[in-house]
């Protein structure tokens, strides 16, 4: 996929997105892969529908410095770059979204004080990689931070953490959730899996 | 209708349903008839709002064989194949849709360990070809299988059950739907209608 | 407005409630004005977001005798006929709606036993004409019917009852709602008035 | 941005918040500013949807006076006009919108007898200018009155109370929201931060 095309469908992707809740109030971010292995990174602070080829920043996940800046000089990387890269490196994660979505907020509610969510007895579990229906899939659940760049070393944790080795997907609780697949359709495909994970983990709680 | 015309209307009820959440995350099926008397088929693991005519496999009822691949030869047909066909051959429905609704599955939860549910007291129940909106509607429910073929045999079963023969419908618990029509109008129909009643069901029952 | 013009903006509105999933499952109907002094009536059994100019009948809501039929000779008038003109004739409404929205059904819910719900307490109370918001504003409930044909005695009677003079809206158990204004722009305001308040109400029931 | 920019993306907030369902009924408003200092200012009584650039009032916020009136002459400029005005003055406002969400409704039930909500816990809380995530924010909830003018005592009261220095919304029981910005995007994006909060908050209430 030619790195315009890569753009474009981050584009399209930011805009489903917000039709569906997921990114409102400037809200959420969005990574994919350039064709010479670094990482495409939305801006901060901008409306995430609105948001063109021209506005993306190439970033190099193994340090998260900025390798090429949007054209426009007076936007700002968005502050997702050291988690989507933690998420690229430990993972191999070529394209991670953050969702604000008030159904990951509902369903890292569910996890009380403890550092989980369990899903089981649902089909669409299939719809991440290497899970089965019957499997009882755990998906982590870290603590909010003052600043979103804080929360990499409980992302670190999660992702290093055995009992988690399955998901790909980290909830922050009262936050979102990071969501990753290894290329930009199957980050989509995990996005919808894992929201509609979270909306029928809430429901069947009620 | 063209056999165009066909897989164009498949692919457009595709992405109503995908609008509406009901075949999110690659999930959900669709079938519909051909000319010849045989029948169009979506592939598996595919975004299905974004299935083109080109995708659809043409596939015998009778046997489930494949009579004609995808144009895509990396596609492979929907494990809804036998489901669809069993449906076909017992019911003569020629369209049939899969669903993966989160009211689909919270409806099934409302038969606990029973095999049906039942739906009264619903004007929508006319929707339904055949039935009076006084009628008392039983919806079978059948169990979840680690492989979307295993459902065949209780498939067969439901459809062969005299209580449930004015139903164009079976539930699958923790899972979706399967929804038909004699033709592809009419599944979209029934699809509408039984999502209807899913959802309200639920929201009586709280 | 032309004829053209009111046939058109019917069909813009059937797309609009159908989007909002009030007239899903080829459920639902819509009338307007004629330049004439008769009715447009929108065709029963179809998917109403599909209807088009061509398919909508003359009626006389004098007598509700079809003038002119819907060029598709296999079209038949909406069952909404006897009742949308009984609108017609007692409030002058010159355009219905009847929705199939499951708002409509829980919130006729509400009434358990009784003839009516009432409403208070909502500034959106005062989208419907001559109503304010610290009015307490009765909507009469009726029994359904296995027809609905059967349903105009009610109806009749719901529209000369003095304590629903302020209604421009009939709700039918188990089934939906019948709504009206003096013209089409109106009629579209009340539904979207009603719809919300049957939201509100049945949220703040819970 | 040019005034006919400014008119333009007025209209489509307008039609952004009316596919939320957040002006429905033809309720709410919307206001902008003109290049010399003035406001734009919507119509009342209108399908918000539908509002076009032709159909602004011009007004001075000082006095709440027409400037130049709408090139359609049955128009009348919204009763939010001594609101948005107040908020105008005392807070430097240049938009503001008026919502008449379901959301904005039940986030006020939740103030009781009392006068604001407060709302913690959210990463959301960022998306309001000058709020951390891990403030506890204060809405202002003031009561209803038979007419949107007579609300203005109460809003500049709200406006003045220390309590409330943070907040960019007023919630008016039984009734809606009105919530503001420097200019129309932070307006918007404040509009979604809201309504997500409002959301939030109701739903973890159940």
């Amino acid at each position: 996929m030619s790195d315009r095309a890569t753009k474009d469908l981050l584009c399209e992707l930011l805009r489903l997105f917000y039709d569906r809740g997921w990114v409102s109030g400037t809200g959420g971010g969005i990574c994919g892969p350039t064709d010479d292995g670094t990482m495409f990174l939305a801006p901060t602070g901008v409306h995430k529908e609105r948001v063109t080829p021209e506005d993306f920043f190439v970033v190099d996940p193994a340090d998260c410095s900025v390798v090429v800046p949007a054209a426009d000089a007076t936007l700002r990387p968005s502050e997702c770059n050291a988690i989507f890269s933690a998420c690229w490196r430990a993972r191999g994660a070529r394209s991670v979204m953050h969702s604000h979505a008030l159904s990951s907020v509902l369903a890292a509610d569910l996890a009380g004080d403890g550092d989980n969510i369990s899903i089981a007895g649902l089909e669409m579990l299939k719809g991440i990689r290497g899970v089965a229906n019957r499997d009882t899939h755990l998906v982590p659940v870290i603590r909010n931070t003052p600043r979103e760049g804080e929360l990499v070393d409980q992302v670190d944790k999660a992702l290093a953490d055995d009992r988690f080795a399955a998901a790909f997907c980290i909830l922050v609780a009262d936050h979102g959730a990071y969501i990753w697949g290894d290329d930009m359709w199957e980050a989509k495909r995990h996005t919808e899996v894992y929201h509609f994970l979270f909306e029928a983990a809430v429901a069947r709680r009620r």
